[in-house]
């Protein structure tokens, strides 16, 4: 790593095209000046909108690229016809490279798996890749993972992904040891998946090794935030995140309906008005923006899609935030710490199963 | 079924003890006076406390039972004990006699489960029961099933659970064809657990049975009442369950803390107050209260231990509707609906693995 975050971005991928790529950047690099970026895509398209943002000009490389992986492209077409030539994958490839610390692209999340896994390969002794998603608490923002890159999972993987999760809060939170729960159905020991169950007996032996394992959490401790790191399979954790979501967005929509429901609750809503905008702010799903693939040998952040140019600063945030942690180098202490009894790593590439926002 | 609704509490259920059954019964006679009841319990503990409810001793007969099953108790312990001679196993009984329309009860959810499955017994070609839940959304409230009941699950008891929640759906919503959705990772056909995409092949092959298949939904698509009927096994849905639990409270934390905030929020807060009342009435836990046991040749309600009289009153109220809405007869004609292609009825009893709330 250089003095200065060098982040390689996807430029088209996204719902919005590059212009919203670009104003993310530009507001990213106010936050962090000491931020460099490599932008791939379509140099026609991307050299006069970068005359638009004269700050970003100086800190900016375009690289063109022909193609572009389009939202609904399969991943295993998306692999087949843009490898090597699209935006998607040389923005891994210069993770690859080593001229860049971390990749984001907004594009299509299981084609951005697919090839992320066959361009930067999974890490020795992980046997497959995990998204994780940083969710807020009532406590702080915690992690977790997997929400959606597997779907099943077996025993060894939850272990894998509770040392990735490790790493990523120490990388993230700056902690030393954080606290790791698996996700299950109930806090009794008899309870639960046989996998879930297998997962805990070889943490509990293995506890301190780079984390402290905490025994199981149900679906309501994620928003109490009591553990720092929440580990589950793919098809439950996208299921709780996408959940979250909604629940989110319903409880909202009840204030809203509340405030706005009288003329006395408008009069009201006006007053508290200062209060109730930094709520709005707090519950904007934009500022938590950014999928983390983990597992493989370079960071790769996938943003939401579809979102503006406030959620891709907050996912340059984010990938931001990774480089200078170090990420990569703390998931490799945490293999380290904790040897893999079985490790086959897988060098082919995955199909992830689903989007993670 | 007579003209009234008889009603089976476990009288000695919940963390709270009898006196928030009876105050709970009490507040339910008022809404539906054409309720009786029959409360099973310790005769010593019942009858002094009946007395304070003089509006419900009419309506109500207590019948002595020695044992009370403890909310730690393990299912096969509670099951071997409690078989026969307890306030849990006589509530369900008085269902089996044919003396009451449904059985309610606060009590341990693992050894309530147990019991009536071995009580009641599985419907004719119902492989396993579920446990459901009735959600709130931004449309109405609507079904989702399995909150916990079973772990894991093929593609049919997914199918089974569909015919379960829409007869649920028909007898509580008044709907003809209710739809019904499969929880998934994502909407594409290829996406997700083959159990999930079985369960979509065999549910579209059949769709207009009593209800209308939507295909596949995902997490965020519950809040959004995007389908009446939510159908996923019971890991999946006990941790959606949980997690919408989790998240409700969190943003209410979030709103609370943002009105007490300041003076002026404080003030605008007052001036709202009966807009935010409502508001916090609608998010009251206590007013949806109940897991629906479906599946068995009876019906059951599960109260969560820890409420009140209000909860108490929500379990109660639910029972009512249930019997009112003939739940049991509309299950028999979805069953004759969509004949089941393999009907492996499975008379054991089974240890559910979560608490549905």
């Amino acid at each position: 790593m250089t003095d200065t975050i060098r982040i390689s971005v996807d430029a088209m991928g996204g719902d919005k095209g590059p212009r919203v790529v670009f104003h993310g950047a530009s507001l990213a690099l106010t936050a962090h000046p000491d931020t460099r970026f490599i932008f791939h895509g379509r140099k026609g398209d991307l050299d006069p909108l970068l005359e638009q943002f004269p700050d970003l000009k100086p800190v900016s490389t375009i690289r063109h690229c022909d193609n572009v992986i389009a939202m609904d492209d399969k991943p295993s077409s998306a692999l087949r016809k843009g490898k090597g030539n699209s935006s998607m994958w040389a923005a891994l490839q210069s993770v690859k490279d080593g001229e860049a610390d971390v990749a984001v692209s907004g594009g299509n999340t299981g084609a951005l798996m697919a090839m992320a896994t066959f361009c930067l390969r999974p890490m020795a002794g992980i046997s497959r890749p995990a998204i994780a998603a940083i969710w807020p608490t009532l406590r702080s923002n915690i992690i977790v993972l997997d929400v959606g890159a597997t779907v099943g999972g077996d025993s060894r993987q939850l272990v894998d992904f509770s040392i990735l999760g490790a790493a990523l809060a120490r990388a993230l939170f700056d902690q030393q040891k954080p606290t790791v729960g698996l996700l299950n159905v109930g806090t009794e020991e008899v309870k639960g998946l046989e996998s879930v169950r297998d997962a805990g007996r070889m943490l509990a032996d293995a506890s301190g090794a780079g984390f402290v394992y905490h025994g199981f959490v149900e679906g309501d401790d994620i928003g109490k935030g009591t553990v720092d790191v929440v580990v589950t399979e793919g098809f439950a954790g996208n299921i709780a995140l996408k959940t979250a979501e909604g629940t989110a967005r319903q409880v909202s929509t009840y204030v809203s309906n509340a405030l706005r429901s009288s003329l006395l609750s408008r009069i009201g809503a006006l007053i508290a008005g200062s209060a109730l905008k930094a709520l709005k702010q707090r519950l904007d799903p934009r500022t938590v923006n950014g999928g983390v693939f983990l597992g493989l040998n370079g960071v790769v952040i996938k943003s939401h899609g579809g979102t503006d140019e406030i959620g891709f600063r907050s996912a340059l945030a984010l990938a931001y935030e990774m480089a200078r942690g170090r990420l990569i180098e703390k998931v490799a202490e945490g293999m380290q710490q904790f040897p893999a009894p079985t490790a086959p790593s897988s060098p082919n590439p995955v199909e992830p199963e689903a989007k993670p926002a």
